[in-house]
C-alpha cells in the first residue's frame, strides 16, 4: 500500500480545511464575536497538523489503487471531523469534545442531527461554520481537491469513486478534472440562485446564506429552535423546491446546460423520483389534513416534510413526530430510499431502489418463462449485470450494518422507536427521527458511547460503508 | 396453463382437509363437546366443495409446469384456510368469519398470532383443530399429498418447490415421493418423542398433544392466557429444546438416521444457527438478569424467548414486551432471520443470511483484490452463482413486500412500534410482536381490513411470496 500518498492526501485535506475556516472567521469578525479566537487557534492547529503530515509523507510515487482510494477518503473524513470540531470545543460553545465531534460529523456527512439544546445561543461565526460543513460535505472534499489541484494523477479517479455516493459515477466528460469542475460550478450556481430567492423573500442575509448552503448540501442544520417553522410560506416553499432540486442527479443539470433537453427530461430516474415525491405528499396531505387549518398549509407542510426526508436534508417546519402513524410510516420509508445517485442526498439512494425494482420485475418474469432472457435497461442503455449484482450486494451489506448499529445503540436507555429511527436517520444522513430524537428534540441525551457510535454510523452512511470498512480492516494494516 | 390440473389438486387438498377434521371431531366426542356439530357440518361442506371441484375439473393431461405449481400451492393454501375457518365460525366460538379466517391462516402458516381475547373459553375440540393446523402447515400440505397419493407424476416436484421454504430444496434421495415420506416420518417421530417427554413431565395428555403438534409446526398457539408461562420449568425447557430442534434443517436428521454423523455435525449452517442462539441467549440473559430472581430462571426465560422467536414459533413464558430495549432489539432482529431452510420455521431463513454473509465477505475481498476469483462454498460444496443471485433477489423482494404491508397496515390507528412489529411478526410467521400486539395482548383490535391484510402477509411469508404473487398477477389469468 502507498501509505505516503494516503497520508499526504489526508494532510492536504486538513490544510484545505484550515483555509475554509477563514470564511467563518470573517463572518465572526463582521459580527464582532469572541469565537474569532477559537477559529484562529483551530486554523493554526489544522495548518500545523496538515503541514506536519504532508512534510513527513511527501510521496515519491503518486500511483494509487482502489484500496488507497478508499482508505484516503475514510481517513480524510475522520480527520476533517476531528479538526472541524475544534472551533466548537475551543470556544466553549460546545463544552464536550465528543459532542463537538458528533455535531461536526453530522455537518460534513450532511446529516443535520444535532446535540444542541439551544441553537439560538450559538455565535453566528460558528453557526456559519456548522452549516458550511454541510456545503463542503455535500459534494465531497476529495472532489473539491481534484477540482482545484492541478498536479493529481489520473489515478485519482479512485478517490472520486470512493467519495461520490450512488451506484454509478456519471461519466459526464472523459476527463475527471473537468467533470469535478463542472459539478462544482453547477453546485455553486444553484446555491447562489437559492440565496437570492431567499433574500428576495425578505430573509436576512445571514439566514439566507446559512439556509442556502445547508440546503445545497442536503444537510439540515437550522439556526432557530423550530428549524424553518417560523419563516414565511414563500421561504418554506423555496427551501422545499431546492431540497428536491439538490436530490436530483446533477447529470440532469449538466444535460440541461448543454441544451440536451430531451434526454434530461426523459430520465426515468427523474420521473421515478418526482413520482415518489408526489405520491408521498398526497398520501400525507390527506392523512394530516385535519391537523391544519386550510389546504395550502396542509400541502405546504406535507411537501416540505417529504422533501426534507427524501432529500435527506433534515430541516422541518412542524414536529412530524406528532403526526399520525400513516404519515410517520411514509416518512420512515422515505428515510431509506434517499435521493438520486449523483446528487448531494444520502440514504440507500432511489437509483438503487429503481434498479432493484427493475431486477425484481425481470426475475418474476423469468420465474414464469424460464427461458426468457431480458437485459435490464437504464436511461435507455443496457445495464451491466455487474452493476445489478453490486446493487444487490450493497443492499445486504447495508441491511447488516443497519442491524449491527441498531443492536449496539440498543444499549442506550431509549425506547424501540427512538433507537430504530435514530439509527435509520443517522445512517441515512437525514437528521431527526421519531420519539426522543424527533424534530423538536435533539441527540443530546445519548451517552458518549451512543454519540460516537452514531457519528460513525453517519460516516459509514455518507461514504457508503466500503471506505471505512476497508480502513478499519486489520488486514489493511497488518502485513502478512 | 393447465387449469384443470390446478383446480383438481386444490379440490383434492380440500377433501384431505375434510378427512383431517375427523381428528378434532373425535377429540370433541371424547370431551362430549357441542362443537361436534360444527365440525361435522364443516366436514360435509368441505367434502362437497372438494368433490365438486375434482369432478368438474378431472384433468386429461396431468403435466404441470412451474407456473401451475405456484398457482396450485397459492390457491390450495387460501382454500385450506377458508374451509379450515368454518368450524370456528359455525360453532360460534369465533363469531366473525374474518376473525376465524385470520386465526386459521395464522394456524396453517404456523404463525400463531391470535385474535382470541380469552383462549381458555374455547372448546377442546376446536383448540385441538387450531393447533393441528400448525402441524399440517409446518411440513406443507402438498408435501403430504405427494407422500400419500401414489398416482402423481414426477412433475409434482414443482409443487414441492413452491411449498417448501428456503433457498435450497434438500435433495435427500433422487425420488421425490421417497423424500417426502422420509421428511414426514422424521416429523412424526420427533413430534411423538416430544409428546412423551411432555407427558413424562406431568403435563396432561391433551396439553401434551396440543403443545407437541404446535411446537413441531413451529406454530405457537397456546391454550392458556399466559401461553406456556404457568407450566413447570422442565416443560418449558422441553419446549425450548424442541422449538430449536424443529428450526434445524431436516436434512441433518436424515443424515443422522443414515449414521452419517460426520457431515451432519460438520454442517456450517447448523453451527451458525446454534451460535446465533447462544449469543442471543447470553446477551438477553445479561440484560434481563435484574428482572428475575436467580440465574436458572434468567437463563430459562432468555433461552425460551430466543428459541420461540428464531424458530418463529411464538409461544412465550413471559411478556417480553416489558423487557428492556436491548433484549427487544435482539428479539426483533431474530424475527427476521428465522430458522434454517428445510425446517418448519418461517422468516427470511438463517440459511439465506448465511449465504448473504458469505457473499458479502467475498465481495469485500474482491474490492481489495479485483482480480481474485472465489467461488462460494456451502456445506463443502461449491455454491451455484444462480443460488447466490436468487438469495439477493429474494432479499430485495422480501424488503419491498415488508415495506408495502407496513405502509398499508399504517392506516390502522396503532403506534409505530405496534404496526412495525405486527407486520414483521406476521410476515415472518412468528406470532406476537411488541406494543399492542405483544405476548400479553392479541390482534383482536385490528379492523377487518387490517386482519385480512395480515392474513395475506402470513400467507405471503409462509409461501415465500412467489406463489401468491403469481396467482394474483393479472397476466396469469388474462389471455393475451
Amino acid at each position: 500500500m502507498n501509505r505516503r500518498m494516503v497520508l499526504y492526501t489526508v494532510g492536504t485535506v486538513i490544510k484545505i480545511e484550515a483555509a475554509l475556516m477563514l470564511l467563518p472567521t470573517i463572518c465572526a469578525l463582521i459580527y464582532k464575536e469572541s469565537c474569532v479566537k477559537a477559529l484562529l487557534i483551530s486554523i493554526a492547529l489544522s495548518l500545523a497538523a496538515g503541514f506536519a503530515l504532508t512534510l513527513i509523507s511527501r510521496p515519491g510515487n503518486k500511483v494509487i489503487y482502489a484500496r488507497e482510494g478508499f482508505i484516503t477518503v475514510a481517513l480524510a473524513w475522520i480527520a476533517l471531523s476531528a479538526f472541524g470540531a475544534l472551533p466548537f470545543y475551543i470556544s466553549g460553545e460546545i463544552p464536550s469534545y465528543i459532542d463537538a465531534f458528533f455535531e461536526t460529523v453530522s455537518g460534513f456527512t450532511t446529516t443535520g442531527a444535532s446535540i444542541l439544546g439551544n441553537v439560538e445561543a450559538m455565535s453566528r461565526g460558528l453557526l456559519f461554520w456548522r452549516s458550511f460543513t454541510h456545503w463542503i460535505g455535500g459534494m465531497g472534499v476529495l472532489v473539491f481537491i481534484m477540482a482545484i489541484i492541478p498536479s493529481l494523477s489520473d489515478r485519482s479517479i479512485h478517490l472520486l469513486r470512493a467519495e461520490v455516493p450512488g451506484p454509478i459515477v456519471g461519466k459526464l466528460v472523459p476527463r475527471i478534472k473537468q467533470t469535478t469542475r463542472i459539478l462544482y460550478i453547477i453546485y455553486m450556481a444553484l446555491t447562489a440562485i437559492m440565496f437570492f430567492l431567499l433574500l428576495a423573500g425578505g430573509m436576512p442575509v445571514f439566514d439566507s446564506i446559512v439556509h442556502s448552503i445547508g440546503t445545497a448540501g442536503t444537510g439540515g442544520f437550522g439556526i432557530k429552535a423550530d428549524s424553518v417553522g417560523s419563516y414565511s410560506p414563500y421561504i418554506q416553499w423555496v427551501i422545499t423546491i431546492f431540497m428536491l432540486i439538490f436530490g436530483v442527479n446533477f447529470n440532469i443539470y449538466y444535460l440541461i446546460i448543454l441544451k440536451k433537453f430531451k434526454p434530461a427530461f426523459k430520465s426515468a430516474e427523474l420521473w421515478f423520483y418526482l413520482g415518489v415525491v408526489a405520491a408521498s405528499t398526497v398520501t400525507i396531505a390527506v392523512n394530516v389534513a385535519p391537523m391544519f387549518g386550510n389546504l395550502s398549509e396542509t400541502v405546504r407542510h406535507s411537501a416540505f416534510q417529504v422533501a426534507t426526508v427524501i432529500s435527506t436534508t433534515g430541516f422541518s417546519t412542524v414536529d412530524f413526530n406528532q403526526w399520525p402513524a400513516l404519515s410517520k410510516t411514509v416518512l420512515f420509508l422515505l428515510m431509506f430510499t434517499g435521493g438520486c445517485a449523483g446528487s448531494t442526498a444520502g440514504g440507500f439512494k432511489l437509483t438503487r431502489v429503481f434498479i432493484l425494482l427493475k431486477n425484481i420485475k425481470r426475475e418474476l418474469k423469468k420465474l414464469l418463462h424460464p427461458r426468457s432472457v431480458n437485459a435490464l435497461k437504464y436511461e435507455g442503455k443496457r445495464l451491466d449485470e455487474n452493476t445489478v449484482g453490486s446493487v444487490g450486494t450493497y443492499l445486504s451489506i447495508y441491511a447488516f450494518f443497519l442491524c449491527g448499529i441498531l443492536l449496539l445503540l440498543s444499549f442506550e436507555p431509549f425506547d424501540f422507536e427512538t433507537n430504530v429511527t435514530a439509527t435509520v436517520a443517522c445512517f441515512n444522513n437525514i437528521g431527526p427521527g421519531f420519539g426522543a430524537v424527533g424534530p423538536a428534540a435533539s441527540f443530546a441525551e445519548y451517552s458518549p458511547f451512543g454519540k460516537i457510535l452514531l457519528s460513525f454510523a453517519m460516516l459509514f452512511g455518507r461514504l457508503e460503508i466500503y471506505p471505512l470498512f476497508i480502513a478499519f480492516s486489520p488486514s489493511t494494516w497488518i502485513k502478512k
